[in-house]
C-alpha cells in the first residue's frame, strides 16, 4: 500500500456535502496493535449475539459470511460525526438535526467510491459496540460513531455483492421502491 | 431533460451499497402540481423559522442563500428509508439500528453524483417539516424523511460551494479532524 493513501482518501472524502457546510466528519486512524485488537474483541462479541438471531439454513449461511477484515486489513479506521457542529451555524438543520451525521456519511461514501476507483477494497464493519468503541479510541464522548473501515486490496473482485443470490435477500418490488404523486 | 432521466438515475441510484442488502430507500416522484405547490408551503413556513435563527451580518446573508429551486427545478423528488426493512434480516444492524437510514443516505449521493456526472444539479431541501411533507405525499407512516430533491440543469457552474468564501463557515483544523490512535 503506497505510503499516504489514507491520507489522499480522507482528503478526497473531505470534499464531500455537507449540511451548511458543516463538514462534520471526524477520522480516526488505529494503527496501534492493542487498540485493534479491542476493536477485534468488540467485534466477536457482537457478532455472537448478532448470530443467534439466524437460525436454521441462515444462521449456517451467517457463519460462513465475510463480515470484516479486521486481521488483514493493512489500513483500519473509524469515523465519527461531530452531531451538533457549531461550523455551519446549523443551517438547515433545524428540522432534520440528523443531516450533520449523514453528511459523515456522505463523507465515508465519497471515501469508498475512491478508494474502489484505484482497486481498493472497503469494508464498512457495523458489528461493533458503539460506546465501547468510543472507549477504545479515547474520542470525544459526544461524536456518533458511523462505522469501522478496513481498507486493502481485495484477493478477488466481484461484481455482485456477496449476500446477492445466496438465497439472503428478499427484494421488494419497483413499484414499492418508487411511487409516484 | 431527456424522458426516463429520473427513472435511470435511480436505477444507479439502487446499485448503492446498503447494510444487510436491505435495500431500504424509497423514491417518491411528485409531478402533481398541488403537491408541489404544499411542498412549497411547507418550505416557507419551516424558512421563515429557519431565517430567525440568524441575525445581524449573518441574517443578511443567509436571506440571500439559494436554499431551494421549488419553483423551476423540472424535476422533483422526495426520498425516504424503510427505518426497519424486512429484506436483509437486520444483518448488521443490531447494535447501530441507523444504518438502514444510513443506507438511504448513500443511494441518494449515488444518485447526486450520476447526476452530476451528466451537467445536472440536485438541490437537496431539508428546510421542511417531514411529518407535514410525509401527508403531503401520501407514504406509509413508518417511512423516515431523508430529503426533497430538486433535480435541473443548473443556470453556472461553480467550483466552490456557495457558502464557502462568503464568512459562513468557521473551519476546523485538520487536528480536529483526523486522530490518530
Amino acid at each position: 500500500m503506497p505510503g499516504g493513501t489514507l491520507e489522499r482518501l480522507i482528503a478526497v472524502a473531505s470534499l464531500a456535502p455537507s449540511v451548511g457546510l458543516s463538514e462534520p466528519w471526524r477520522f480516526v486512524t488505529v494503527d496501534d496493535p492493542s487498540r485493534r485488537d479491542a476493536v477485534r474483541g468488540n467485534f466477536e462479541i457482537e457478532n455472537d449475539l448478532a448470530s443467534r438471531e439466524h437460525h436454521g439454513d441462515r444462521g449456517a449461511l451467517y457463519a460462513r459470511l465475510k463480515l470484516e477484515g479486521l486481521d488483514k486489513a493493512p489500513i483500519q479506521f473509524a469515523v465519527f460525526a461531530d452531531p451538533d457542529p457549531t461550523q455551519g451555524h446549523r443551517l438547515g438543520r433545524r428540522t432534520i438535526p440528523e443531516t450533520a451525521v449523514w453528511s459523515a456519511v456522505l463523507a465515508v461514501h465519497t471515501l469508498w467510491l475512491a478508494a474502489r476507483s484505484e482497486g481498493l477494497g472497503l469494508g464498512w464493519v457495523s458489528i461493533l459496540d458503539p460506546l465501547a468503541l468510543a472507549r477504545t479510541l479515547d474520542v470525544p464522548t459526544d461524536w456518533r460513531f458511523i462505522g469501522y473501515f478496513c481498507l486493502g486490496y481485495p484477493e478477488t473482485e466481484a461484481d455482485r455483492p456477496e449476500l446477492q443470490g445466496l438465497g439472503w435477500e428478499m427484494r421488494c418490488d419497483a413499484d414499492q421502491t418508487i411511487l409516484r404523486r
